[in-house]
């Protein structure tokens, strides 16, 4: 960390500083500029609050020069991590295809759809049975019933399953949930990720709604510092300016996390445009732009789906997608 | 609710669309334009997937026409809410001056504080306990033990409190807080928002870091549909492009949610901005615009606050804002 | 249009209004619903300030129910456009790869890169004279002197040329320069665009910094409402919060643009990231996604370049980059 | 400035970047830290370009620790710049207050509201003539005409005037104009404020859409540098996520451009929240954040008025926020 301090700070006052950056631990190196002074500090940066520093009278400018992630940073563990569930494998070269309805809404619908993208070549089942929606008056999923029939579709096809959790009261439910999707309006329910640090399933983490990509990896950093590595990032649009989509999907996200993070990084095209005719040129970009997979979002009805069916692509369309999105990924 | 139809779309169309309109119990008007026909349903449309609809082939643009928030709205509740908690009220002309530390740090502390801002003329102690922080090596607050020690200075003080709550399974230790915060971050934890409405504590609601003031009230009206009315809205800062600050304080928030909604709107600017030497005048400004109360951090050694000390200022400044706050209110 | 009037709006306050919309020469539909009144208005609306309406006591809500823009409009114009300067085309199926340095530098550097790139299947040469830096004290570019350089690149290499300009009085200047550039900070300099629309060159119309898509598209309306229909419209990035990249790059642009409009959309890579090792995966994820073409920065001494080398590649990069454009294309 | 070298950087690549940035004039001081180095470099660094350097592969950070803005910078003029014209004089305590229509209209128009304005407290009058419309089917201001009525408006009231200018080619026409405005999307239109650079009006330079408070400094600086020290600074909004206002008006730019900049900064309540009712909350909390004064629309018949009718307040209005604002500034 490095802190510049202003122009006319008096001896008595960086001498008193460097006191108590010292008492905190850290070696201070000093250089003296014609018109500032610069302080270089050496040692556990992570527990000083830059901002704090930053807010000091004397006190022009400061910088931190490493991450505050640690377990989440490539450079200290080079490596892919490859996120595996059941059969299916996410990250490392291997492409995961996570496919289904936004909602569950019956054994018939669930089962059909899932019959269908595997077909189709998903790897992944995904359906909410807990949904966020912004308001109360909105349908809020099947709750624990849905999860009941997504483990049918479960035992149907053989796809694990993905689903969002939206209180840790409901793990219980849980336990046969292959993949544990953490919503983007509980990205920094730090509560919550610090209870699945704890479990052993791998966690699907979307970035919030106006998350950086620093606070996406602090995020998963909550979640691996309890023990559980098996991290996949979500990019799923970022909240913007113009009201023509519903987000701004921030493809650069995938390269920058993936020289950042060794975690596998997908990308929903289906939540981030809100409109299942921009699924397509969407989800070929994130291929291209080297994600390690898809969420997408389908549904045998998108007219009669009960929520979110603006969004949904059929199966059919789907089929296509996953064909053209395979075509991009054997070009590259 | 209206529906505008393309250019284009044929009778059979329309009638299919009319009828499934129709089923889910809206009563349609047609009106035909010159290329596009309108469609104006009547009915409870809280229900209606506006997305889906707007996602149709044949649908140019839906547009709401009524607010889908109901307990929270000005409309159905005109007079102002005046929340209650011990001696002090916010709203309705009463204004309400909420001080203390970003994080409780010990008994000696926290009471110092609470006397000072006392004497100065907050109506209400603030503290954290729980703390929610970006990195999981941050420093998380005291937990349980800060709750015990904001009693005793309440005890000291005679105060009502206000703390803030990041877990619903940590409620029993919020027993004798008097006003539960609900953090930015957890805007939109919805499960934690349906419990908190099951409770007769007073809730203070941080808006969201990118939250519409609709996705706002939104939350506010998962509380109310619990039956807890008693919520105070807190614009804290949003998040935009600018690093010289660390949000943009959203000043016509204030008016506009007064507007919309019944509810009491107090302003915190040490979060807004982040820095100490703005809070001053953000607080006049915000005094000015019609707020309803003031959420301001205090901190008798800001240099060795645990957090967020850069965005604290001193019981002295604050005493001084609380002057200056009283002469503007005073004034108009 | 559609205004939708307050409940409580009396029947002198309907008429009065429905009076004065007719005075503006339009056919007001009325239909009453339960709480509401909705007017349909119908006629020329593009006349009628939306903003004004929407500000009326009696009024809640506006909608436009048509874009405002016509010559833009795939609506009134269903196949591409295709710009073509010299033997190169953009849109309806041609690709258009303009590559070149951010500044013409010397006669030495801008051939040698124009020879590079056009080795590597570039089909424009772009190359900056007039450049628009953040601050006064930075290099502005050579100005007519690069022009000439220019110039004497597209003679060796036959590469029709594409260059920014920054004033209206500099259009002397520009005779034989193929495709003119209107850059991210000039997209709402109405003065200049009209005076572009008298022109009978190719206009790239860059999006501004925090434009919306419909406002970009307000602006090609500028320059086609002169009667200047060669406009090839590019996305190069939307301001966002997240400090890490210079940009958002927004790719579902790209389907938008080319849905709501018939002119080529192209993408640039390097002003979007800022970064060099970003370019390659962002190329291939804007041709993923559909674009006409790519605007890409290279150098060959990235190092030494006299404006925004960090994102500049070098030829050989380029000649990689093309050649994996050109695989995904040619997969899709 | 300062760079770090990311670890594993060889000693020949420091001493080969050390060479190349002595070679820039600088002088290098080195610090090696455990992981990292830290140069610090001293001398004329606005001349390095910051992305350049950053992007090297071998640079993890760079940062710079001086202010990119001159003349404009209040560590080297600590005193207030006060801006005048004709008897109305704005910063250094100096409160202006400009009001006038949006656009003028007709010589009965300008002249009556600028009647009332003045007898109501404005000491500027503005109004436009030139107006930057987002589409070029808009009204676009009554031009040279639109001046010359402002000019007998000017005659008959004794008011300075203001008004935007939308192209230098327009100059001739602004002889007796006492404040040329720089609207929002001209704030980096550099050819044009480097002419007015060399104009001896006083510039009022509005904020631009998305503009950060250096970027706005540094176009002021373009002024500055041509010799022209008069420059207004004016918050206007910026662009933000949430539909319910046009813009968020940004009140902690008061403090912050008055902590950076000697110069003057006025707030336009009007553009920033586009809607009349909200001018009166906005134009309070401006005065109370320290604002040196205010740009209000003021129009006798708000909804014939040509454009932004929706925003405007009428004279009755004007007059009562007039003497509540005063009342602020008094009472503090």
């Amino acid at each position: 960390m490095i802190a510049v301090l202003k122009g006319g700070t008096t001896a008595a006052q960086k001498e008193n500083l460097i006191k108590w950056l010292s008492a905190q631990g850290l070696t201070v190196h000093v250089s003296e500029g014609a018109y500032k002074t610069v302080l270089g500090l050496v040692g556990d940066t992570s527990k000083i609050d830059m901002d704090l520093l930053a807010g000091l009278e004397i006190v022009d400018q400061v910088t931190r020069i490493s991450e505050p992630f640690k377990s989440a940073n490539r450079k200290f563990h080079p490596d892919d991590t490859v996120v595996t569930a059941k059969d299916a494998k996410i990250g490392g070269g291997n492409f995961g295809l996570i496919a289904g309805p936004c909602s569950v809404e019956s054994e018939e619908q669930i089962c059909t759809i899932a019959a269908a993208v595997k077909a189709a070549g998903a790897t992944f089942l995904r359906g909410g049975a807990f949904k966020p929606r912004t308001s109360p008056y909105d349908f809020q999923g099947m709750g624990a019933e849905g999860i009941e029939l997504l483990l049918k579709a479960k035992a149907a096809t053989g796809l694990p399953i993905v689903t969002e959790i939206m209180s840790i009261s409901h793990l219980d439910l849980f336990a046969d949930v292959d993949v544990i999707q953490v919503g983007a309006r509980n990205m920094q329910n730090f509560e919550l990720l610090k209870q699945l640090g704890k479990c052993d399933k791998p966690i699907l983490l979307k970035r919030g709604m106006s998350a950086t990509l620093k606070e996406m990896l602090m995020s998963a950093e909550y979640i691996m510092a309890g023990g559980n590595e098996q991290v996949i990032l979500c990019e799923r649009g970022i909240r913007s300016f113009d009201p023509y989509t519903r987000n701004v999907l921030d493809l650069a996200a995938v390269p920058l996390l993936k020289e950042l993070s060794h975690l596998p990084v997908v990308v929903d095209p289906s939540h981030a445009t809100g409109a299942a005719r921009l699924v397509r040129p969407m989800a070929l970009a994130a291929a291209a732009s080297g994600a390690d997979g898809l969420m997408i979002e389908v549904h045998n009805d998108p007219m009669h789906a009960l929520c979110d069916g603006a969004q949904s692509v059929t199966p059919d369309q789907f089929a296509e997608i996953a064909k053209a999105v395979a075509t991009v990924r054997t070009a590259l």
